[in-house]
């Protein structure tokens, strides 16, 4: 079996992991995250910012993400503000522009991480998620690092934590649905791939669109939902497979669907409600924040398979490496 | 001569009534902008959007920039804050999210568009910029609304304006390249091409990936610089087109060019200085906030000129109109 398809299947694992360092972190220390934070991170630690910054501010703070170069060197374009703790994530801790994006504002800094290493030591505080994975592309531990810090943000804001135990179940539920992706790139040889989520589902859709060029060397694409009508869908046709991420489907989400089809396009939805797809994919109903936790997995498959089809191997993409240096 | 190059070669023109449009409104009205703006538009609109939103801050406000639909269905994603103006945009003034967005916040309301409209009614204010269009794809009227209202930023900021005629003869300089970009869209048959643009330019880079899906349904994608080398750089190729949007280069760019040269990709840098490229547009230096308004024309003929050499007739995209609505 590849590395990156057993590191897909240990999301549930990974689940555990991020709930032990999670409370590892706040048994040995009484640091409260505040509520204006700016996040950081580079390619899938970036997507992985955005819904971090989303769920600080959907919880009652302010988040802004934004990529590590940006905050070096373009910063006065961004609504950075005043905050209060700078967070950089990086899985290896070694990125160079994650450690240098450190010094970038003066505030305190905090390090989301898989080992002890650069950024951890440079950081005044560090929650490590151990989730230490053979595959060059991140897969299992985005979700881990996200449900480590999600915690990390209930407990701060005085909230209830989520079930850990509970929310690895979910995984490995979704993870069940392995054999239908591998049945939809068996059958539908796409040629290009768009991926549609709104809020907290929109850096989702973008995690997914990089996986698949990182994995699959294809063409692939993100939008916010309702966005792709505005000239985006120019380049859907026959050969497109339009993946709909979704957490409570509405009308609008029928009469896109629709308007797909109606161009030759599949549609997938992976949701809580079909809206017409040509394939479905059924997730439970669970709180809002923890829906990236259930599509992350399918997403993930979904480009494992299509690299399989196109008679790639995952482990090894192409011009990549596991840790970007200058 | 199709009516899209026409609209692209109408761009000095558009400056100029850009800049009566900004002159009839201050003479007619005594509004100023204030410091914290939400900017809204769907697709090209809010790609300039963004650029507006990156203006107000740059200047010393604070701008934030979201799709119409994001507004309207996952706001509380967003740190929103408590914006003191809500800006709008749409060409035709009439599509529905545009209008409907309007009626989310509950600020005083700002209309940017083309024509007196149901936005422009329905707003407290408005910049009408009237660059009618032929063409479906928003060509020379995103370079015009964004220089109109630049200007109002700086007049409500204190700040010394633009000088219009220089802006204007600018463009037509650029404008120039036509012959240029011609010649590589001619000798250069790629397969896909990546548009990288750092703060400001970062939109302008967003807009043209657009312009190239509109006009020649091609497979184009859109970064911050330097976050294409964590991961999505594994599509780049001997058939890849690269364009490099840049104000200043530095060093980064230049190692950037090469190791996209290394995997066979060429590139093409636009802006002040080269950075070793396969194909170079020298721009004369401006001010910072106006490098959009000289990138934008050069872009724009880029996929004008994609699009004819691969049989397509960019004044009939497909599968698009001129006013989208639901």
């Amino acid at each position: 079996m590849h590395a990156t398809l057993r590191e897909i299947k240990r999301t549930p694992e990974g689940i555990k992991t991020a709930q032990r360092a999670f409370e590892e972190f706040v048994t040995n220390s009484d640091f409260l995250l505040p509520r204006e934070v700016v996040y950081t991170g580079c390619g899938s630690s970036h997507f992985l910012s955005q819904p971090l910054a989303m769920a600080t501010t959907r919880l009652g703070g302010r988040g802004v993400a934004l990529p590590c170069s940006e905050l070096l060197y373009s910063r006065e374009y961004y609504p950075v503000g005043k905050p209060e703790l700078l967070v950089s994530i990086s899985r290896s801790g070694e990125t160079t522009e994650a450690v240098k994006a450190l010094e970038s504002l003066d505030v305190p800094k905090f390090a989301l991480t898989a080992y002890e290493s650069t950024l951890s030591r440079k950081a005044d505080y560090a929650l490590i998620v151990p989730t230490h994975e053979e595959s060059v592309v991140m897969t299992h531990s985005f979700t881990a690092f996200y449900f480590a810090f999600l915690q990390l943000l209930n407990a701060s804001f005085g909230l209830e934590t989520y079930d850990a135990e509970m929310t690895s179940e979910l995984t490995r539920e979704a993870l069940k649905n392995e054999g239908y992706i591998r049945e939809i790139t068996g059958e539908f040889d796409f040629r290009n791939v768009i991926f549609l989520g709104s809020g907290i589902l929109y850096p989702i859709a973008l995690e997914a669109m990089l996986k698949m060029k990182e994995m699959a060397l294809f063409w692939s694409e993100a939008y916010q939902t309702f966005e792709v009508r505005h000239g985006f869908k120019s380049v859907a046709d026959e050969g497109t497979l339009v993946v709909l991420l979704v957490n409570e489907p509405f009308d609008w989400h029928e009469k896109l669907t629709k308007e797909f089809q109606g161009q030759g396009a599949r549609v997938l939805t992976i949701g809580n409600g079909d809206t017409g797809a040509d394939y479905f994919i059924d997730l439970p109903k669970v709180d809002e924040l923890l829906t990236p936790i259930l599509h992350l997995p399918i997403i993930q498959l979904l480009s494992y398979y299509k690299a399989i089809k196109r008679g790639l191997n995952p482990d090894q993409p192409r011009f990549l490496s596991k840790v970007v240096k200058w």
